[in-house]
């Protein structure tokens, strides 16, 4: 069985818990009480020295970062599957794999996290703006790439849209309106059952 | 025939041109002229709108971001092999890959940067100063996880060293000195041709 360790507020664990229902695997999910710092207790650290969510342990092989643990559920539960056929399609999915993570993903926290749980006169304001601008920047590419498609790879849904749900779902939080397929493709994308099944309780 | 736009300076380029002998795949090797902004230049952006260097072209398939075509070129050149055979060995190929940017590379251009092109009145002491603890604290963790190997995974040189290699390089300049194992594993792979084929000229 399957252990994945989470918080319910974890973007990047969001992104597995969203492959497991996409994928139907069972798993047991293990909430780590981060308020109460338990991913920097010995326990945790020694499964994951980075003391980050999520960390996933199948039978003691234990895999981190979010997504070399969705290469892995894609290469041991093929079906149904998350990534195109052909080796190109896979290449330009590992590539919107990784720029959601360069381009988006670490801006959004930048915002998000002080706008979640710190109160205003914490806020780094100059910092937040600049990952706003960043990202204003990257949506803006992506909209030329969604033109005339549904999704970013080929026709289909894939690890791609994965990785980027969880950060496309704080748009309204972080006051960005996102150009118009850029808005269509989020829409489609986060009214899928195992995203609203994920969606963070704050 | 393949094209990779690259610089001979850049530590993301190196990876992919590393990949390339170490798999002695024929490519034409397309400096971009980065010093006169040419990966700014619209014919450029056109390829990679993120205008960074390595871009991949094949017959008119582009792909860009180093560890996107490092998988691409294992897909397509599997022989000889940087990836194990199975798939959990695969899984935590792409997890040091991802390591590797999170906690190595991206704090290893905060430090060379400015220590390669920039007068020391322009540098960010501070800045460079917690790049280098981040560094230390994410060599500590390798320095456990190559007790008594060669290797990062199983007893093969991946795709995992491909991507240290181009940072492992400039512990140097960094006045960084690895603990034991990593120093060891250090000189292992900066000793394989592929690696001194690709040494920067600075």
């Amino acid at each position: 069985m399957l252990k994945l360790y989470h918080h319910p507020n974890s973007t990047f664990a969001r992104r597995v818990r969203i492959a497991l229902i996409e994928k139907a695997i069972p798993a047991e999910l293990i909430e780590v009480d981060m308020v109460a710092r338990a991913h920097r207790a010995p326990w945790y650290l020694a499964l994951n020295p980075y003391g980050r969510v999520p960390t996933l342990d199948e039978d003691g092989f234990v895999l981190y970062e979010s997504t070399a643990i969705l290469d892995y559920l894609e290469a041991t539960h093929p079906t149904p599957p998350l990534v195109p056929a052909d080796a190109r399609g896979r290449a330009l999915v590992a590539m919107h794999m990784k720029l959601c993570d360069l381009q988006l993903a670490r801006q959004t926290s930048t915002i998000i996290f002080p706008k979640r749980f710190l109160p205003p006169e914490r806020w780094d304001q100059e910092l937040m703006a600049q990952a706003k601008r960043e990202i204003e920047r990257h949506l803006e590419v992506l909209e030329t790439q969604l033109q005339g498609k549904e999704y970013l790879v080929g026709d289909c849904y894939s690890l791609a849209e994965v990785c980027y749900t969880p950060f496309v779902e704080f748009f309204p939080l972080m006051e960005i309106t996102p150009p118009p397929a850029v808005a269509a493709w989020s829409g489609r994308i986060l009214q899928r059952p195992s995203a609203a099944q994920t969606k963070p309780p704050r």
